[in-house]
């Protein structure tokens, strides 16, 4: 069955709009469904809505251009959805489960990767796709193990055991590229199994540097260029050791996607911009919107790369939303708002490294206070600061929301009066995300999209 | 040319994409875009994108049903965009550039209405449309002089002047319903002319109860239910006079709607569901669900009025965020999100009228949490209290967030712990807004659409 003729066969269900809805699309007529070659699943993690006009605006403030996304949001032919993103226990999914939702099929309990709430465990899609030749990619920010690559090609009832999902992933997927060697090396491994090894062996190319990816020749890769996740985008950029050693979103994507077009292979690729979720967790808005950069660059990298071709579909989507980051309209009439965004583009590091450097060194309020002006452009008053350090010594603060009671939500909501940014907590939100979608079949990505209607529609596509 | 034509051209700015991007839309062919005879143009005023959602699962929560938005979006019918909500002085709208972009066709700055920032007055919609005798209605649960109906028919430097919108109106919309009698009553306005004479000697029938709409036999109604603004559904759902007096939405929507399909005129109905911006301002979870789910029986009662045509086009959408609420993943793994959900159905009042309340009696903390617990169903601690009590006194309380510390957001802090739901402050946001559209040349509203473009749009489907 075409999917033009699935389309108005939904149609029916909605009864006498017949005419009003069919209207809207007076121009479709049943044509087969183009061949799909391979696809590129985006996930930019944990994006609430907010994130895409805040990056276009900071687009705009620093690099005088357009996002790649909001130019494709712009364009007739991209499809356009929204993904109703809950998980089998709860409104709100987290990252486990929404993989497993879109790698196994079905929706299971947060925590889980394609095992369900009655225990049984799903096939993820990579192993689905191996049977019938189709190669699997997983590029990430964060560690290659973690839950959004994972439910693409593991089963663990804890998305925890990093460890396990490491050997899972041998011939399972031919490219992966991201952060996480600890789940890799004899030395870190409880089961001290040498995985780096056992990789080369298959086959893999190992590489562990920049350079090293930069110069890869090989098919198949492994690439884990930190211990734990790669850095946020505003730590490498303003680090030449880190820039040096680890690659870009844009460089793993480049290297994966022009591997899977060589010979004739299907393919699935995902990709993904993971830290968006933990900036998100952090509210930390230069980490975040730092990242969605990044992440925009590889939407960038994917599309330069596919020029010209018809046969590959794009999907860019997220697995849910997190804290509903926004811009708050500030001061009489709003008219200070601008202002207060425009200084977002001064935070010199992400609040993971302000913790980190703190932690390294301590001190008092005067410290804090020079180190957040140091690093964040704005200096506490004295009653921020001492809050701050008490949160930081783990003694209770005065705080209303609950969820905002701990070093990053008391950061977040100081910054925030600077910078105008506003967070509903340090947690995933029950929101729907964005999918925008474009190339061959694009239009099943149409409107409401279920997180666990994915896995059907990437397999229809990719096995038929 | 038709819109199918124009998507051509455009895609041609894509260069290298064109394979990629018309491969989506295969399909397409150049047909002429269908007839437009009237446009319902339904604003859900305020609403950040986790309204939707929410009012989802409150809608299977209490009535077991889908809302008519979600099953929209499963339509292949429909058309999904975003808007692009800026205004010409900050990335934050307020209500009165944003339906000044719609209804004018240009970006003001934020508080006029119509009105440019080099002091220019643009022309309204409704004055545009008068000229070629096209019917103009403004239903809304707010004043009828507020911002959002305001910006298709009137024009002035200050949005607050509701007496000279209220006088403009006459003759250029036909069908007014909505709250705000005093700006009409000659005891009230400030030179002393009695507006609903004038508007009864133009032909209005003039309405001040539900029951008189419901018999109103005219084709042109003036209906002003209230003094100020429509009371929140929870507050007239909860309350038999309130019931009495004031129709619902879908009731004024219902015989704005029923009124233009008679005769052959040309017509732009607005819609707007008005106090979901107040419910979100007020950081109130129970206000604006309540009135979201009004809105959306507005949406049905439109769909089901329009069946079986297809000459009527159907715009929902929303002019900016607010506060972005989203329900927040609450305990471990999110296990206990829907259970903080859930407690939502059992609030009796909105937050507005636990204030009033309040303000009518007074009293102290054990006064205080005694109302919060009778009308939101969980007992506040001392703590918090004391805290509402002090800020609802204008004494200083202890808040890290500049935008919350004040009584709307110190309560919805306090209510958030209890629903899960989170807010990032009690202001409008940057947000883009959902569209969804169905019906003749729904397709002008695909993908990103700046506000501004939205006037051109209604012109060019409307008069030609």
């Amino acid at each position: 069955m075409t999917s033009t003729r699935r389309h108005i066969l939904q149609a029916g269900l909605f009864g006498g709009l017949g005419n009003l809805l069919s209207s809207s699309h007076a121009q479709t007529t049943t044509v087969p469904a183009k061949r799909v070659r391979g696809i590129v699943f985006m996930v930019s993690d944990g994006m609430s809505h907010g994130v895409l006009p805040l990056t276009e605006a900071l687009s705009q403030q620093t690099r005088k251009r357009s996002t790649r996304w909001w130019e494709l949001l712009q364009s007739p032919g991209s499809v356009q959805g929204l993904m109703d993103t809950a998980s089998a226990n709860s409104l709100v999914t987290d990252s486990a489960a929404a993989s497993s939702a879109w790698g196994g099929g079905q929706r299971v309990p947060n925590g889980q990767i394609n095992v369900t709430d009655k225990g049984r465990k799903l096939e993820p899609i990579g192993v689905t796709l191996r049977a019938k030749k189709c190669r699997l990619g997983l590029v990430t920010t964060a560690t290659v193990t973690h839950a959004t690559p994972a439910g693409f090609a593991a089963v663990t009832p804890n998305r925890d055991d990093e460890q396990s999902i490491a050997s899972q992933y041998l011939d399972r997927a031919e490219i992966v590229l991201g952060g996480g060697s600890q789940f890799f090396d004899p030395a870190q491994r409880k089961d001290k199994s040498d995985l780096f090894a056992d990789f080369a062996k298959a086959g893999y190319e190992i590489l562990r540097t920049r350079d090293q990816l930069l110069a890869a020749r090989s098919p198949r890769l492994l690439g884990t260029f930190t211990s734990g996740h790669l850095p946020y985008s505003v730590d490498h950029s303003n680090d030449e050791s880190l820039a040096k050693m680890v690659p870009t979103l844009s460089e793993m994507t480049d290297a994966a996607l022009k591997r899977f077009l060589t010979g004739d292979a299907p393919f699935l690729l995902q990709v993904e911009g993971a830290r968006i979720d933990h900036a998100a967790h952090a509210n930390d808005v230069a980490g975040l919107l730092g990242d969605q950069l990044a992440f925009d660059d590889a939407i960038a990298t994917v599309l330069a790369t596919l020029a010209g071709r018809d046969d590959v579909l794009v999907v860019i989507t997220s697995d849910h939303g997190n804290s509903n980051p926004g811009l708050n309209g500030m001061g009489s009439s709003y008219g200070r708002t601008n202002q207060h965004f425009s200084r977002i583009a001064g935070i010199k590091a992400s609040h993971e490294r302000i913790f980190a450097e703190w932690n390294a060194k301590k001190g008092g309020t005067a410290e804090l206070t020079a180190l957040v002006q140091e690093r964040l452009g704005f200096k506490p008053t004295d009653s921020e600061a001492a809050t701050l350090l008490d949160t930081m010594s783990g003694k209770p603060v005065p705080e209303w929301n609950h969820l905002l009671a701990n070093p990053p939500g008391i950061l977040g909501q100081i910054a925030g009066n600077h910078t105008g940014i506003g967070w509903t907590g340090t947690v995933h939100t029950a929101d729907m995300t964005l999918i925008t979608a474009v190339g061959p079949q694009a239009e099943r990505f149409h409107g409401l999209v279920r997180n666990d209607s994915v896995h059907g529609k990437l397999l229809e596509m990719l096995l038929s």
